[in-house]
């Protein structure tokens, strides 16, 4: 009698929940310190000092009644100004306050904008490995997910696939970089090359092809020359996503804006139905208080170098070891080939060791695991015997 | 080429938010002291000292990756836990955490319980005059919304008219008490019948037929033996929707919870329903710090003595100048019936006495003005001999 689709997600335990809760239960078995848990995206750097002053002064300054009263739908003005004054000075955006809108995080921005847009028998389009929550997004707005293959090896959009799986009625490609699970960046070249693409189809099916830009790890890269393009500067029919979760340490106050280009088709009707998605789903306002905050703090971050200094010691370690994996410039995974075909495996073989990965299936792409580093640096110390143990199981040729 | 049901929600402004931006361009015209604005239910009065303890203590003794992390889906277990005994003590619910749902307010909590409901060809019930989101949300979700009237003049569930519309589509009826735009409360004899007429449909159908109750004035209740009944006692089917937007005068923060009755049919399958349609939807998690400052504040009120001070003084002083409405026990809303067929009209003519009201057609109920009187009483004071000047253009008689 309860909706059957609802019933099916909520009681499917995510894998990577699953493997949460495994590890609960190995730490009281075993200890926590003897279980490496490598599975959960959750950020390990507190959130900036900034994020402790804005909400003292915030509090100090504001009359209770305005401060944690409604705000307009789509954010308080004053902060979505601020925003997009930062998005211009940093990234030359040319937006105004009256092109963000404020939400409840990443996933409230992806399913407002795929709302927005899905109309029925529509299609959106994501590169595999990618984030398995966009499935559901999609499907819950009606519409199909395809995923294709990104580049094998480089894990870059791969535009021969798109090409054969684009058709009219694809109404958006959803993109995320730096990339989740890989730590892929796309770098400026690869994003004029899709835009490139993706215009084309535009102009051959008349109509409107919408980049959605999934961005909450912007901040996160490590290396100077690995830059993270603004998207809607190479492609105007672009949405971007964007998430304060990661660069401040924030994910559970849930806190981050839609930038609906001010260039794109029909810009301010677009603006218009993201408006009316947020309404239909019951957001009403992205929650009052980590707007000011996300306001003050913006283009701030977390202590970042503590996942650089993880991913440089993870990334060098395990490739030493003869692990196979794409150098990830960004976000805090790695992405690493398993050793043998069948990942899950791979992962049960881990586990021996009391290691705890995600099988690269939970993201359309079988044959990896993800391996997220967002622990303490000395977690990563003491797995690494572990790591060895692992690969001369394998018979793993060691380099270096 | 963006959906267009979505764009018509973004682009035709609600009534209320109209008048709203017609009062701030009137204030800079006039004055603010002059234009009285009784169109928003933004609660007027501040948070409760609690709030700001709570808030303080919370961020002085959590580490920050702990607080602003990810709580589960469903929200933090101690939060949900502490919320479920209070409920026990309260209303003797019988309740655990588990059967609580942390969503961002009460919007949340409607959208995720009737997509975890709804499948196709289904209907669900509200008797007018109605919050206007629920068709939006209910119609949002694939499913049909209905409105029936309540019962003349007491606004309470009219069951001839229930029985009428009743079929084997009907999933569920949303019930909202105290009552936004009555002030009307559903007492105990009320919830009893309505039980009563629900569980024989449900033994004539086969298959239940949920209530959900919507409940954020449940504590803004002025008289002593008015008392809001704790639904699920009455009726096993019941998913209670909860905000603390109003008890603690919260609504930007967005916070609030969905408990779903343990003793509802396939309550467990229920729940997991619940928690699909919270993913579906994209909200993760609600806000993870308000999630701590609910729980440790709930059962907790703002100070609700401003309200009742002006239910009071407007209530007599309206009805005294010769204005009918029915006797509000709760919420901060008076219903007037408008003294001239057409409500629309008498609200322009209130207008010249720069008095704003939103109309009963808002609310699915033609002929009717709601008054918020979440405003400072001393604005209701000087606002009187506003509203005896328009009731003497209406020639409406004086008592007292």
């Amino acid at each position: 009698m309860i909706n059957e689709k609802m019933y099916g997600l909520g009681s499917r335990r995510s894998a990577i929940r699953e493997i949460f809760e495994y590890a609960k239960r190995r730490a009281s078995e075993v200890g926590a310190e003897n279980v490496f848990d490598f599975s959960i995206g959750n950020p390990s750097v507190p959130a900036p000092a900034c994020v402790d002053e804005a909400i003292g002064r915030i509090l100090k300054e504001t009359p209770s009644v305005e401060l944690h009263g409604y705000t307009p739908a789509q954010g308080d003005k004053k902060c979505r100004d601020r925003i997009a004054a930062n998005l211009n000075a940093r990234f030359g955006a040319d937006i105004s306050g009256d092109d963000l809108y404020m939400t409840c995080g990443a996933a409230a921005c992806l399913t407002v904008s795929i709302h927005a847009l899905a109309c029925p028998g529509d299609e959106f389009i994501a590169f595999a490995p990618y984030f398995a929550e966009y499935k559901v997004f999609v499907e819950g707005a009606g519409a199909k997910f395809t995923a294709i293959p990104a580049e094998k090896d480089t894990f870059l959009p791969d535009l021969e696939a798109l090409q054969k799986a684009m058709n009219r009625s694809v109404k958006g490609i959803i993109i995320n970089s730096p990339n989740n699970p890989t730590g892929v960046v796309y770098g400026e070249e690869t994003v004029r090359k899709l835009a490139r693409f993706l215009q084309e189809k535009e102009k051959e099916y008349g109509h409107p092809v919408y980049l959605i830009s999934d961005e909450p790890y912007r901040e996160l890269v490590y290396d100077e020359e690995a830059k993270v393009p603004y998207v809607p500067r190479y492609y105007p029919d672009t949405l971007v996503c964007y998430s304060y979760s990661k660069s401040l340490s924030l994910p559970g106050e849930r806190i981050g804006y839609i930038a609906v280009n001010p260039r794109a088709a029909d810009a301010k009707a677009l603006y218009a139905a993201v408006c009316g998605a947020g309404r239909v789903l019951g957001f009403v306002c992205a929650p009052a208080l980590f707007q000011r905050v996300a306001a003050e703090c913006d283009g701030k971050t977390a202590d970042l170098g503590v996942y650089r200094r993880n991913r440089d010691l993870l990334y060098r370690r395990l490739t030493d070891l003869g692990f196979s994996c794409t150098y990830p410039d960004g976000a805090f995974y790695l992405f690493v080939k398993s050793p043998e075909p069948d990942a899950d495996a791979f992962c049960e073989r881990a586990r021996k060791y009391e290691l705890l990965f995600v099988s690269g299936e939970d993201f359309g792409c079988p044959g990896y695991v993800r391996i997220a580093y967002c622990v303490p640096t000395e977690c990563i110390g003491r797995a690494l015997p572990r790591f060895a143990s692992l690969a001369a199981e394998y018979g793993l040729v060691k380099k270096g």
